[in-house]
């Protein structure tokens, strides 16, 4: 569909997401992020605080994709790993950084809290990395390579990607648009198909639902073409009108 | 913490994750139920309709872990690829079953649409798939080998799970405590890694948070052992508390 455009995958690092404790919404966040630039969002990976798994996923990615997000794991506590892993799978040292532990000092000496070893902690980078400004919580995420490394509250991983995307190569955008119609999907299943093949450069996605008592079929159309995009879209409105009501 | 537990992942197939048209909140179904019953949840990856990506994740995860469970793409439309591609995965041929033609049969004679080809193609599954009943919508999700194929829809997918969950063996169940308070997780960080290395048996993980203007930590912490468990709270809720004011 946007075979040139830039890839990215995310890598979410946090035992409390496959715990169950917490429902991850930064996926989303990116997602629709990188829609708006035209990055081709291709893989998300959801795996422990587990070192040697942080290693070996981010090396088995950064070279699959032109851009690799984290989330999770940079804070001062004992489970926040990321930093380190990440700077092991670079073959890096972990280098503290005098501007960093500057900011940090001015944002503690603002409260009644000491700088301690702790907080210090998020001073350490690998070195050469450049930093994710964190407008909410001062300690930034950094970049090294093509890997951008965010925290996992999601206020403070949307401020941070705000520095992400300073960095990134814009795609053609990718668009879309939706026709929604109370029938369901198996009873269009054949002519949408025949609508597809004839719009290959337009990516069609049907997503049955149920209100209540009646079925309904939304029907996505995403391309990078505007023209064949809405030329799709008519057909496809064409199509769900004659097998059911239109929403609107 | 479980190392004879049977281990899990999940894939999670679908264009509308990441396009961020759909926030999914299946991982997080699926999270809850498997930490009941002692199953250690080890990955997540989210993947696009795309034939030979599922091809290779399935086959890369079925090797790796006790169960695969998956998501999405089982409806009757051209974007629905997953029972085709698992087939294939594992090197068998697609058949229709009967017993299901049997069941589309009668759910449709129900209303006043018809069993054409799109819905029969909901009949077809690798040879030798176990079913995995469907009280919604009727059309099954299937077992081969280890995979366990569900649909995308919540209600379905959750339905679905019922027939996973008599297929699972199940470890010794991860139990959980947590400890909050209004402290940053910075300011405990130090003795917090003390009590961690004491209590190796007891996962510890620190999740800080903001509300309004106060900042505050909660601590949670995993085991299958009830009684170090127990003594390990005690010990985090005197941290806290010696640090901050308590969350009850």
């Amino acid at each position: 569909m946007a075979q040139n455009n830039p890839t990215a995958c995310l890598i979410i690092i946090g035992n409390e997401i496959l715990s169950g404790r917490t429902q991850d919404t930064n996926l989303n966040f990116i997602a629709k992020q990188l829609v708006n630039i035209g990055v081709v969002f291709q893989e998300v990976r959801v795996i422990p605080d587990v070192e040697g798994t942080i290693i070996g996923t981010v090396n088995e990615l950064r070279n699959k994709y032109d851009y690799v997000f984290t989330t999770g794991g940079i804070g001062p506590t004992h489970d926040d790993i990321t930093t380190l892993s990440v700077t092991k799978a670079f073959g890096l040292q972990l280098v503290r950084s005098p501007e960093v532990v500057e900011k940090l000092r001015h944002y503690y000496e603002g409260s009644n809290r000491e700088l301690n070893e702790a907080r210090l902690k998020m001073a350490d980078f690998p070195e050469g990395a450049e930093f994710l400004d964190n407008p909410i919580s001062t300690a930034p995420g950094f970049k090294i390579g093509n890997v951008f490394v965010m925290a996992g509250i999601p206020n403070v991983m949307q401020a941070m990607f705000g520095s992400v995307k300073t960095y990134l190569k814009h795609g053609r955008k990718i668009l879309s648009a939706e026709v929604g119609a109370y029938v369901g999907e198996s009873a269009i299943a054949a002519p949408l198909t025949a609508l597809q093949e004839k719009y290959p450069d337009v990516e069609m996605g049907s997503y049955p639902f149920v209100r209540g008592e009646k079925f309904g079929t939304i029907i996505v159309m995403r391309s990078i073409d505007n023209e064949r995009l809405h030329s799709a879209q008519k057909e496809v409105y064409k199509l769900l009108q004659e097998n059911g009501e239109i929403i609107q």
